[in-house]
C-alpha cells in the first residue's frame, strides 16, 4: 500500500508540535513527508527540510509557494500537516484547501473568530478533508469511555469534572527571551485573545464533550493572569451546563506548581462513574455504583472495540501520548484513502470542523463571561 | 492525671458520628465518658447508654434534665459532646455553657443561621469553651500544609481547588425507610436548608480556609437536587473568590458513583503546589516549582513539628479517619485543662464559633448565589 | 457491660508499642488499665504509671510483685498485656498464666526457642488465655483476603509473594545512644537471634500464612548484616514452599531506604490474584483472571462479613494501623469474656500459641538454612 | 540525512514483536523497510511484505536468499531485524554477519547456548555490529536510574529487588490452537529450555545488571510449572549474589493474575534507594535515606543528561513502551551511521553480544540450579 504524501507548514527548529506531527505520522508508516514550509524564511526552511530529509526543491519559503508548487506536481502532496502558531492556521489550511490538498491541522482552529469563519467557508466549498487534532481523543481509555458513555453503562449522567493543570508558566518564561514556546502562547497577537483557556482550555473542553457526547450549553468563566505583565490568561475557573440538565466544571492553568500536563476527565451518571488521567493514560476507572471499583487497562481484561481498534501492543506495554496522536493520523489516514478512492470517509470519530467551531465559541465565551464578571453565557 | 468527665447528646442506636466521637475521646485517654442524654426518649436513652456502661441514673430522658442535673452534681461533668442532627446543636449548646458545661458540637454550628446567632450570643456571655469538630483539621499532614503555607514555602498563593464527593446519595435512599442517616440529612427541618453544601461542602469550605490561612470574600454557587424529590442539594459547584486575590473551586457531591469520602485539597502559590487526599491522610505532596516533586508522609522524614505534635506512631504505620478526630479532642483537653485551671487556653489550632459562623455563612451564601443563578455573593 | 481490668508489663517512658497497646486497648471501651510493672525499677514505673492516672499502690517495681499482688485483690487485674522486649516476653507470660491471668503477649513469642518452649508448656497447664498481638492479621482488608481465598475465589494457590522493607536500621542507629528501640531491637540477648528476620520477617511469615491458610514447610533463607558491627541480620531474602506445592517468597529489609514500613502480600492462585499493603491497609486488589481488576475498599461494595465485623467506620474514612491493632483487642475482649463466663472463647482469628511457635521456628529455620548457605530447612 | 536501508527477518502476520520493531524503527525517521523475509513460506512473506510497501522482489521466502540478494545489490540493506522465535535468531544473525550487514536482534541471543556461542564467534570475526533489543534499558528514567547509581547518588549499593510477573499464560492456552505466542513461547524446541526464565526473566536480570552496574555472580533458583501438562517452567523464584556482596531476589511469572507486564525494579544502597515500574515508565522513585521520597518524572525537575537524551516530549506528555524500545533503534542508528562512516561507533549504552552471552548463562545457571534443588550456581 503506498503511502499518502504529506507536506508540513511549521515545525522548523525550536518548534514543539511539529515533531510530534511527524512521529505521529511515522508510527503506523502511512505517510512519507516529502515536503514542507517549515520555518519563516526559505533558508531556515530548507535548513529544517534537509535535517529531515526533504528533497531541496520541495523545501519552500512560504505555504502560497508550496501549496502551488506541490498542487502542480503529478507526485505532489495528498495531505498537509499545519503546524503553525494560532494565527497561522487558517490562511494556510485555506490556501490547500482551494488546491484541493486535505488539511490536518493543529488546534485550536484559529487565533481569532474573523479567521475562523473564513476558514470554515473553505471547508464548506472544499472537496479535500480538514482535520483538526485534538489529539487526546485518540487514547485508546478516551474511546472506551465515550464508547461506555454512550452505551449506557453510567445511566443517564449527571456530572463531568474536568481539568487542565500545568505548570510551565508559572513564571514569567516569555521575558527570558529564550523560550519561544512561551513567547507565541502569551501574545494575543500569535495564540488569539485566550491564553491558558485557548492552549489547554479547549483540549479540556473538547475531551468533556467527546467522551460526553454533550455540548455545554452555557458557562460562567473567572479568567485570571497570575503573572504580573502577562498580556493573557494563565488560570480558569468555570462552571459548565451542559444539555440534558448535566452540570459540571472546569480548570485550566499553567500556574500550578508540580503540574506537568494533568488533564484530567470525571464523569459521573446514574449508575455510574469514570475517571481517566492523561498522564497515565492506559487506564480508566470504572465504578458501576454499589459495585467494587475496576480499573480497566488499554488491551486488558474490560477493554473493548473502540479501545482495541486503536491499541497496538498488548496491556501492560503502555503506550503514550505520541500513540495517542497517531491514532488521530491513522484515522486520518483512513479518510484521506477513503477520500482519494471516491468514498465516504468515517469521519465519525475524527476532530474537524465542528469541534473546532466548538472549540472557538467556547474561548469565546469563557472570555466574554469572564469579562462579565462570570455571567452565565450560551455558546 | 484524672480524666475529663464527659456528657453526651445524641449518639445512641443508629447514630454514626456518636460513636466516632466517643473512639476519639477514648484514644488518648483523657476523656471518661460519664453521663448521656443519648437518644429522645428516656427508655432507649437508657438503653443506649447501659450498653456504653453509664451509670442508669445517669442516662438522661433530655438534654435540660442531663444539664441540670449534671451541673448540680459534685461530680457532675466537666464537658459535654453534641452529636445529634443539625438542628439540635444550638438548643443543646446554649443550655450546656449557661451551666458552665464545656461543650464539643458537631458541625455545623446548626441548622439556620438565627440559632447560629443565639448560639453565638450564649458563646459569648459563657466562660465554658465551645469546640467545633471541624475533624478534617485534625490530620497531621493537614496541620503540616497549614504550616508550609504560613511559613511561605508556596509563596504568595494564587490558587485554591477544594472538592468533596461522595456517592452515598446517588439513590434516593432517604425513601427505602431503613436509612436514618439518609432521612435526617436530607429533611430541611434537621439538616437546615444546605444539602450536600451544608453535610460536607461546609468542610471542604473550613478545610480550605484552615490550610490556606485565607477566607473566602464572595462565591458563585450554581447547586443541584439530581435525584428526584430529594428536598436539598446532592451536588454543588462553586467558584470561589479569597482574600489577595486567590481564586479556586469547590467541588462537593453525594452523587458521585465510585466517591467514598473524597475530600481533596490542593493548594498553588508562586513558589509551590501542596496536594492532600483524605482518603490517604497519611500523605501529603509538595511540589516546588522546579524541583522534583516530594511526598512527605506522617512521622516521616519532611514533616515538621506541626505535624509531630498531633502523630501517635512512626511513619508507615497508618493513621486514620479516628486518629484525625482525636486530635480535636486532644486538643479539647489540653484547654479544658487550662481554662479549668484557670488559665488561657491555646485555641489557635481548635475550630470553634468563628469557623462555625464562617460555615453557616459560607453554607447561606452558596444558597443564595444559586438561588440566582450563581451570582456573586459575598460572605 | 463492664470493663476488663487490665495491667501492663512494660511500656514506660522511651517504649513505642506499649503505647500502641495502651490505645488499642482503648478504642472500644472494652478495658480498663489499672496496674502496671511499666519500667525496669520502682520509681520509673510509678513515675509512668501516674502519667497515665494509675493508682500508686498498683504500679509494681516487677511483673512478680504484680502477680502476686493483683492475683490476690477482688478487684485485680483480669488480663496483662506483655510489652517488653522478646527476652522478657516468656517469663511475665508464665508467671501470669500461674496466676489464672489472661495473656496479651507482644509478638514474637520470645527471645529463644527454649523460652518458647517453657512458656508452650506454661500456656498448655494454664486456664487463662495466651494472646499473641500478630497485628496485622487485625486489618479488615487482611479479613477479607482470608475469607477470599478460604471461599475459593482465587482457585487453588500457586503463589505467595510478601515483603517487609523498612529503612529505620540503614545506618548503625544502635551506636548513638539515642535510640533505646535500635539498641535492644539490634541486641542478640534481647531481641534473640535474629535481628530484621524476628523482628519484622515474622510479621510477614505470619500473614502469608494467615491469609493463605497454608504453612511454610520448608525455606531456603539468605540473611545478611549490611552495616559494620551490627550484631544480628538487617535483611533477609528467602524461598519459601508452602504446603499443597504453593511456592513463594519473603523479603524484610531494615536498610532499604525509602521503605518506612513496607509489608505488602501477594497471593496468586488458579482463577485470580490478591494484594494488599499495609500503608495502604483500607484497599485489597482482587483480579480475578480474564476480568477487570477490582479495588476493593474497607466498608465499601465487595467488602464482605469478615471485613465488616471489623471495620468501625464508613468506607472513605480511613482505618489505620491502631484500628487493625485495636481489633486483635476486641477479639481479646470476647475471647477473655467468653472464657471468664465458663463459655468456649471463639480463638479462630485470634493469634496465639501456635502462631507464635511457628514464628519461632521459622526464626530459628531462617536462621540455621542461612548459616548453611542457604540450604533449605523444613520447619 | 538518508534513512538506513533496513530488512527484516520474521515478523510476518500473528506476530507480536515483528510490529514493534517496525514501529521502533519508524518513529525517529531513521530506518526504511525494504526488504523481509517475514515469514516461512515465499508465498506468506510476500502477502505481508506488501503489506508493509515492500516491493515484491524484495520479499525473500528465506533469510539466506535475502542475505545473498541484498549483499549483492547497490542499494541493498545495511541492516536487518530479526524478530523470529528464539530458535531462529542465531542462524540468521550469523548468515547477515557474514555479509557484512548490521544485525539488530530481539532477545534472547538463541535457544540454546550453542547457538550462542557460534553467534559469539560469528560476532567476534565480523566487521558489521551486533545489536540485541533488551529494549527495557531504552525507557529513559532507566537510564536515569543507571546514571544515578553509577554517580554515587545511592551510596555503595546492597540490595537489588526484581520482578517480572504477568498473567497470560495463567491457563494453558498454549494448548488452545489460536494462540501462536503461547504455542512456541511454551515449545522448548523453539523458545530454549526456559520458559518464563527465558522470555522475561532475562529481561528482569538484564535490567538489574544494566542499572545496578552489577554481574549476578551466583544464584539459587526455585522453577516451577505450575499448569498441567505445560513443558517449560512458567514461574521463577531466585536469590540473587551480585558482586560487591550485593544481595537481591528476582521473580518472574507468567501465572500471576491481575499482572499485565509488572517489570518492576528496586535498588537500595547505603544513601538511598530507586523505584521503578514498567507499567508507569515515566515515573522514577528516589529517596534519599532521611529526606522526603522524590518523585522524578520524565522531562522533568530531576531528570538529568541520561533520560533527557533519550526523551522526545515534555514532561507530563507519557511516552511508552514502543518510544523505550525506539530509544535502542535509535542507538543503533547512530552506531550503524558512525560505523558505515569509518568510525568508532559509541556502544556504551546499547545491548549487545556480551549481555546477550550474559543472559544466556543467566538462563542456564537458573535451570541448573533448579533442577539441583536451588542450590548455588555461579554464572
Amino acid at each position: 500500500m503506498d503511502k499518502i504524501r504529506l507536506g508540513m507548514v511549521g515545525g522548523g527548529k525550536d518548534a514543539f508540535i511539529g515533531g510530534v506531527h511527524r512521529i505521529a505520522a511515522r508510527i503506523d508508516g502511512q505517510f512519507d513527508l516529502v515536503a514542507g514550509a517549515l520555518s519563516s524564511t526559505p533558508e531556515k526552511s530548507r535548513d529544517s527540510g534537509q535535517a529531515l530529509g526533504l528533497s531541496p526543491d520541495r523545501c519552500y519559503g512560504s505555504y502560497a509557494e508550496m501549496a502551488n508548487a506541490e498542487a502542480a506536481r503529478p507526485d505532489g502532496i495528498q495531505a498537509v500537516s499545519i503546524v503553525t502558531p494560532n494565527h497561522m492556521h487558517a490562511g494556510p489550511a485555506i490556501e490547500f484547501l482551494k488546491h484541493g490538498i486535505h488539511v490536518i491541522c493543529d488546534k485550536p482552529l484559529a487565533a481569532t473568530m474573523e479567521q475562523a469563519e473564513e476558514l470554515a467557508t473553505a471547508v464548506g466549498q472544499a472537496k479535500a478533508l480538514f482535520i483538526l487534532t485534538h489529539n487526546y481523543t485518540g487514547y485508546p481509555m478516551i474511546r472506551q469511555a465515550r464508547a461506555m458513555v454512550a452505551a449506557g453503562d453510567l445511566g443517564a449522567l449527571r456530572v463531568v469534572q474536568v481539568e487542565y493543570p500545568q505548570d510551565w508558566l508559572t513564571e514569567a518564561s516569555e521575558l527570558t527571551g529564550d523560550n519561544k514556546q512561551a513567547e507565541w502562547r502569551t501574545d494575543p497577537a500569535r495564540s488569539g485573545a485566550g491564553g491558558c483557556i485557548g492552549d489547554i482550555g479547549s483540549h479540556a473542553h473538547n475531551l468533556a464533550c467527546f467522551v460526553s457526547g454533550l455540548k455545554v450549553e452555557s458557562l460562567a468563566a473567572d479568567l485570571q493572569t497570575f503573572v504580573p505583565g502577562r498580556r493573557v490568561d494563565d488560570n480558569a475557573h468555570m462552571l459548565l451546563r451542559f444539555g440534558g440538565g448535566v452540570r459540571g466544571m472546569l480548570w485550566a492553568s499553567q500556574v500550578a506548581p508540580g503540574c506537568e500536563n494533568g488533564l484530567r476527565l470525571r464523569v459521573f451518571g446514574e449508575k455510574g462513574g469514570l475517571e481517566w488521567a492523561q498522564e497515565d493514560p492506559n487506564y480508566l476507572w470504572f465504578t458501576p455504583f454499589g459495585e467494587p471499583k475496576r480499573l480497566l487497562t488499554r488491551a486488558g481484561a474490560g477493554a473493548g472495540d473502540a479501545a482495541n481498534a486503536v491499541s497496538r501492543i498488548p496491556g501492560g506495554h503502555p503506550e503514550g501520548y505520541l500513540e495517542g496522536f497517531a491514532n488521530i493520523y491513522a484515522g486520518a489516514a483512513d479518510a484521506i484513502r477513503a477520500a482519494d478512492a471516491g468514498q465516504a470517509p468515517d469521519l465519525s470519530l475524527l476532530p474537524g470542523l465542528d469541534a473546532g467551531l466548538d472549540g472557538m465559541r467556547f474561548i469565546a465565551a469563557a472570555i466574554r463571561s469572564s469579562n462579565d464578571n462570570a455571567a452565565w453565557v450560551s455558546l
